[in-house]
C-alpha cells in the first residue's frame, strides 16, 4: 500500500507535530488547543491499536519493512479503515525521535474530553480516584499512572500544576496505563473538594495517623492525594483531608512522591483483598 | 578565608573530576579507578558534611557568598580541618553542573572499600538485604536505594551490569541515601549465593506466591532481589530464590522495579510492625 510522504520539516502537519513535542506548558497549550496527542514508539501506538481516537499514524519506509511495525499499522487500518498513515522521511525521523533508536512509528491520538477542559459539567465524581496536586516531574506522574492503573484505581485526577499527563515523557512513563485510566485534568481544589465523593487521604509525612492503621478506612472508596514533590500537599486540600504518614527511617527527609503513592495504592489493595 | 583557585579546564583536577562525571562505563570506571565520586550540589554535599571521606570541595566566588554553601564549607573544615576547598571559575562551573541553576557546591568524596571491588573477603552477608539484579536506569536505583534506606533495609548489594551506584544521577535521585547504606558493588550470582544467609525473595510477575500472602516469611531477614527493567531476575537467581508476585490488573504488563521494590519492602516493614 501507497501512504502519503511527508519530506519537509516544514509541511504543515510535521510542523504541529514538532509543536505537541515541545516540552512544559509550551506543548501542554499545544496540546490542548489542537486536542490531541503524539505517541511516540511502537509500544505506545500499540497500546491505541484499534481506538478510532487514533486517527493518524506516522512511519517510514525503513519502519514498514519492520514486520512488527507494518503488522501495527494494517492491523489498525483493518479496524479504523478512515486512519490516514504518512511516510516520513528519515531526516524527518531524526527531528522527530526522542528516544535513541526509536522504530519509527508515531501516531496522533484525540485527547479525552475530560483531559481538554476542567470539566464544569462533572457535578460528582464517585468511587476511588488519585488526585495529583501539582506532582511536577513528568517521571513521577508517569510512574504514578502506571501504578494506579496496575492497583486497578482507574481514575486520576490532575490538579492544575501538575506535569501534563499526554506529554511525551508522563507517556512514555506511563507504558500505556492513560488507556486504562479516566483521566480528568486542570481542575481547581474547590472543584476536587466540591465533586470528589470520597473521603480524602493525603499522603504527609508529618501526619499522626500512620498508614499501617488505616484498614477498615480503606475498604469503601478513598481519594489519595499525592502533593508536590518540594512542598507536598497544599493547606487548602490538606485542611479538607485525613493526614496519612507512611512510616520510615527518621534519617530519611521522605519518600518519592511516585514511591509513597505505590505503598499507598497497594496498602490498599491488600486490605480490600482481605 | 582564601582558597586555590582553579580557572582553566585544562587543570588536571577538573579534568579528574569531569571524567568521574562521564555516564556511563566510562564514569562508573574513572570513579573506581580513582576510587571516588562527585557529590554535585548542596543536598547531597550537606549530607556528607564532617565524613571523613569528604576530603576536597568545590565552590565559586558567586557560591561562598551564599549563606548556605558558606555554611557547609566552613562547617565541614572545622570537622575536617585538612579538607582542600577550590574555587572553580564561573565558566568551569557551566562545564560542570548537571543541574540548572545549581548552587556552586560539589566535593570529592571517597568511596567505601565494599563499592570498589566484589568483597572476595566477605564470607556471608546476614541479615536484611536489597539485591540489584542488572538493574539498569540510573533513576531506578537511585529510586531504590532512598526507599531501602527509608525502610529500614541497610544492605543493598548491586551485581555486575547495574548502574554504578555512585554516578551523579544515582546520587541525585538517592538523595542522600547512600550516606545510610552499607553498599555492595560488583558481586557476582555465584558471591551472592554462598555469602547471603538471607532466603532469597525474587520479585516476578508470574510467580504463585503473592506478596501478601507471605506474612511470616517477612518476620525473619529476607533477601529481596529485584531484577533488571527488561528482563526481570536472572534464571541463575532464580532457581535458588522464592518467586513472589505482586497482584495487579491484568491489563498491565508489570510494574516499574522501583515501584515494585517499594512495596515489598514497606510490606516487610508492615508485617514487622505486627
Amino acid at each position: 500500500m501507497n501512504f502519503d510522504l511527508i519530506t519537509s520539516k516544514d509541511n504543515a502537519l510535521f510542523k504541529e507535530v514538532r509543536l505537541l513535542q515541545a516540552t512544559g506548558s509550551k506543548g501542554q497549550k499545544a496540546r490542548l488547543a489542537c486536542g490531541q496527542a503524539l505517541l511516540e514508539g511502537i509500544h505506545l501506538v500499540q497500546t491505541w491499536l484499534g481506538d478510532p481516537g487514533l486517527k493518524i499514524l506516522f512511519t517510514s519506509e525503513v519502519g514498514l519493512k519492520n514486520s512488527e511495525i507494518a503488522q501495527a499499522v494494517y492491523s489498525h487500518l483493518e479496524i479504523c479503515p478512515d486512519t490516514k498513515v504518512y511516510q516520513l522521511d528519515s531526516a524527518l525521523w531524526d527531528l522527530l525521535s526522542e528516544l535513541v533508536n526509536a522504530p519509527h512509528l508515531a501516531g496522533l491520538l484525540d485527547l479525552p474530553k475530560s483531559s481538554l477542559a476542567p470539566s464544569q459539567s462533572i457535578a460528582t465524581l464517585a468511587g476511588d480516584v488519585v488526585i495529583l496536586d501539582r506532582v511536577q516531574d513528568a517521571g513521577n506522574v508517569g510512574s504514578i499512572l502506571r501504578t494506579a492503573a496496575a492497583a486497578g484505581f482507574t481514575q486520576v485526577l490532575a490538579l492544575s500544576g501538575c506535569a501534563h499527563l499526554w506529554s511525551n515523557k508522563v507517556l512514555r512513563a506511563g507504558m500505556g496505563a492513560h488507556r486504562l485510566l479516566d483521566l480528568y485534568e486542570g481542575w481547581s481544589n474547590q472543584q476536587v473538594l466540591s465533586a470528589v465523593t470520597a473521603p480524602l487521604l493525603a499522603a504527609t509525612a508529618d501526619a499522626k495517623c500512620d498508614l499501617f492503621s488505616l484498614k477498615n478506612d480503606l475498604l469503601h472508596p478513598v481519594a489519595w492525594v499525592m502533593g508536590s514533590e518540594g512542598q507536598g500537599v497544599s493547606e487548602d486540600l490538606l485542611a479538607q483531608a485525613k493526614g496519612i504518614s507512611i512510616p520510615i527511617d527518621p534519617r530519611v527527609e521522605s519518600l518519592n512522591v511516585s514511591t509513597a503513592a505505590a505503598i499507598c495504592l497497594f496498602e490498599t489493595v491488600r486490605v480490600r483483598r482481605g
